[in-house]
């Protein structure tokens, strides 16, 4: 039987909030095999980049990473938010290393080709180093990833954190029995997102067809719902979708095939 | 015979410069054995401080780092600098992984005491993973530190960059031939700082009394050779005072008991 790897993600909402993020820390900490954990970024970057008087460029709608953009999500993400969690879960027994994508080759991408948009600096992975990874899930490490991963060629990409999560749980699919939980600010797929009574406990494809048809599925949380079908596709065991209390008490919805 | 590794502690001056730091990289990765580099900070912590308005805090001369200068000094350090540098490292085939003392606890410190000055965020090492971090270098990684630390409380610490180095060389001293360098923007100790002809080439122990009673070593050698004399005491094989360009050639101001 093969052991279990599970990989969390969680947004900028547990983030921010020292009280969540503790809380789920605890929760993590005390599951049972390996883990992984997965953090976007919180409202610092955009703080930091209005600050420095850098625009926040969109095209189409959509943010586009320059030069500057880049280094301020790189301070952010591996700078402060991947250390502080880092030292937190030391506070608490549990013994992690922080890593973007470029330490230990960990995780190479791509820039993203230019069509229609050129989003700039931003990578969509390519290749997980599963080797050194699992060396260091094997001396009891958890691996804290940041939002950033590198091109192999010296240039740092930012890239999109349920990527990463959803990458990395595809890596390891051969060699463990992936958990892969999505943490967001809502308690988990909700039919109307103002009622938390309306949690989807599990959701199959042809559900999630159905409620992306019929519209009751908001624009952020198709592309996560299709990572997670992807992911499921691909070998891994579980993905959960779930907020920072479901969490706690392994609640959510339960993605199905 | 124990294997060899090599310490290299470079600057902001190596950092800041593109060319520079391509160059001591190159050198650097063409060393034979197992390698760690220390980066200090560039221009860049001072430069964003300034522009989120955060003021530069000096006690009797000697800077504070408060709650904002840390966020600063990990934002830039652990952050951009460090993975700029381990993305460097990939770029040329040698694989690196970054490093600050928090990841898998590689080394904690102690916020300094209280005395006349509270230094704030400033933490001393107190205690090296060396089973970890041997264990990375015996998989053939590059170790590529920066200059904070934490507490094991989940405290970060501001901390010394030259303090790490040679932390790091003494822990090492019983299970490898450590070779510690310290790169600064001079080509290594002068008597003279305005001419570089006036190189030293070896320095021992009588003639540093000596010199820093006659005043010809400038204020921040002191400290810096106070280092490198107790490394030597406590173990490492050879510690060298060096420049970017001294470095290329192995030349330097080589310490001696």
């Amino acid at each position: 039987m093969k052991e279990t790897l599970l990989i969390l993600k969680i947004g900028g909402n547990v983030i921010e909030d020292e009280e969540t993020l503790h809380s789920v820390l605890i929760a993590f900490s005390k599951r049972a095999g390996k883990k992984i954990m997965v953090h976007g970024g919180g409202k610092k970057a955009t703080f930091l980049a209005e600050k420095l008087g850098i625009p926040s460029v969109f095209v189409e709608g959509r943010r586009v990473t320059d030069t500057d953009s880049l280094e301020v999500a790189v301070m952010t993400y591996a700078g402060w938010y991947n250390k502080k969690i880092v030292a937190h879960c030391h506070s608490m027994g549990l013994p992690a290393i922080g890593l973007s994508g470029a330490d230990a080759n960990a995780i190479q991408s791509v820039k993203r080709p230019v069509k229609e948009i050129d989003f700039g600096w931003v990578g969509d992975p390519v290749s997980v180093n599963i080797q050194t990874l699992a060396h260091f899930l094997q001396i009891d490490l958890t691996l804290v990833f940041c939002a950033v991963t590198h091109d192999g060629q010296g240039q740092l990409l930012n890239t999109n954190a349920d990527t990463i999560a959803s990458t990395l749980a595809v890596a390891f699919a051969d060699s463990f029995e992936v958990n892969l939980y999505y943490c967001l600010d809502l308690p988990g797929v909700l039919r109307d997102v103002s009622r938390p009574d309306t949690l989807i406990p599990f959701l199959d494809v042809a559900a999630f067809k159905k409620g992306r048809e019929s519209g009751y599925f908001h624009s952020g949380m198709i592309p996560k719902l299709e990572n997670a079908f992807n992911a499921l596709d691909k070998g891994v065991s579980k993905v959960i979708i779930c907020g920072p209390d479901s969490f706690l008490v392994d609640g959510g919805t339960h993605i199905c095939k």
